[in-house]
């Protein structure tokens, strides 16, 4: 194999309560990555979206992956890379994870699947650190193992994926404003209660047992984040309302997808999940601030290779 | 139904990363409670055991949730209790949670079982809180549910009883030293790192979904506690070297139960199991502090009605 094209999805970090430690990845958006291996050593990157990214390898999430794993093979490789983004930077939908594992899923086909899924997790994090400002595997592990997973923040990372549940529909919004992960991050506070804390524990334990048992109204109480939401909540115009009215439209529950400004709602019917859509879209149209919104579902599959030769 | 007796189980609260939200019932050791219903309005209780406790129903906490629950009947009812208490008072093995499940489930019976087990729970919480100084029900849940329970402590409290992990073993010592619950609280931190409290979800994440899969690997190592044990360990002589020569012996991971001075160890055979309450007598001979040890197993029961008449 000389040549892959891949599709790396968008996904949700900070799942409510699984702050910095359960995430999920969904169907769409996605990018699309082709790559290339060669002979000639070197890291070239092309953009063929209009984000604006760099594309010195020194300075792309991508580049920063595949030279932490061309580092680990250690014979002179290179790589020839072409990416179209879909996932806009800064969404809170995963984008940067979605490079990073999309890059380290392409290049390990082209290396003949050397490396184990648990180890394009940490060579997908050197990436991922220098866009989030930390070392949280909560978006790069779903990217790559699909599903749902648990990140435990151990070295290296310990990745429990969990069952999917069934008939399980996502509506999101993005408000077309720009939360930058890292500024997001520094807007939370570096203590908290223990009473904040126990409560937050409980939620993620009843969250686990939700997705064990298929029980979405478990799920759904248990989407209630004591730590970020009620800060990283005022950036986002309109939270309260989106919250308010997906709820009385029949959601489970949601909160904000990463470090926002996305939000997103867990339905039990794509019925649902459209009338949630269809209220997200008016909160936006009447504070007149551009938005997408999606209703897509929970993709048990990491980053996709869509063809190869 | 005019007499009952019903044997009242230990458990293990706090269970490790769980904090204030996870626990589990023991089969040992375990309290004896005999209950008659009077129409003689009034609560009578006697003790058969040595510890002291009061038997004036308004300071003994079986008279307390036996308060609440003739409150909630509005007829007049009474109760005449004999106890035979089994798990020392101030043990960390719930022997406050043991007296008030034991209560309101022998007074259910006497009542012909007309409250739910979640009502039981609100019930022998009135009890709990005045022993314990806090409204948790990680040892009454398990006390009345059976098994291992997940309680949110939402109001009234949600209550998730998680599956019974196959072949797994509890080695138990308990160094017979006091450590009241109310000052095992105080001497926690009322703040955590926001860091610690992403490594305490992460583990209890972990903790759920080894007990979901029966992964007896993810179990042990999810088994680590932040917030509390680093403190409470500290009024625990002998800690240290029960953890490190248990895990040696083979147990998966363990810790404080409840708020100590008991320690447990899980462990998936029971000649593991018995190996390592041999360190824990060996521990505590050199340390030339008296001591119980049990190796017993999670008893998917709550209290159990043995007898009426």
């Amino acid at each position: 194999m000389k040549k892959v094209t891949v599709h790396a999805f968008a996904g949700v970090g900070n799942l409510v309560c699984g702050f910095d430690v359960i995430g999920m990845a969904l169907h769409a958006p996605y990018d699309v990555i082709d790559m290339e291996l060669t002979e000639e050593p070197g890291i070239r990157i092309k953009h063929t979206d209009a984000f604006g990214l760099p594309e010195n390898p020194g300075e792309n999430i991508i580049g920063i992956c595949l030279q932490a794993m061309t580092k680990a093979v250690n014979k002179p490789i290179g790589f020839k890379v072409t990416v179209q983004k879909n996932i806009k930077p800064g969404s809170g939908l995963g984008s940067s994870s979605a490079s990073c594992a999309g890059a380290v899923v392409a290049a390990n086909a082209l290396l003949d699947n050397r490396f184990s899924k648990n180890e394009l997790v940490e060579f997908a994090l050197a990436g991922e650190i220098v866009a989030s400002g930390g070392k949280h595997a909560d978006n790069i592990a779903p990217a790559i193992f699909g599903g749902i997973t648990i990140a435990r923040p151990t070295d290296p990372v310990d990745i429990i994926s969990l069952p999917v549940p069934s008939d399980l529909f996502v509506a999101i919004v993005h408000p077309q404003i720009e939360v930058k992960t890292a500024d997001a991050r520094k807007i939370l506070p570096t203590e908290i209660s223990m009473k904040t804390g126990v409560n937050q524990w409980a939620n993620v334990a009843g969250l686990v047992a939700g997705i064990y048992t298929d029980d979405k109204n478990l799920i759904g109480r248990s989407l209630q984040d004591h730590v970020a939401e009620p800060y990283r909540s005022k950036l986002i115009p309109g939270y309260d309302a989106v919250i308010k009215k997906s709820m009385e439209a029949g959601a489970l529950g949601g909160g904000i997808s990463g470090s926002g400004p996305t939000m997103f709602m867990l339905c039990e019917t794509e019925a649902i999940a459209a009338a949630v859509e269809t209220c997200m879209q008016e909160v936006y149209q009447e504070l007149k601030i551009d938005f997408k919104t999606y209703v897509t579902s929970i993709n048990p599959e990491g980053v996709k290779i869509v063809s190869s030769e």
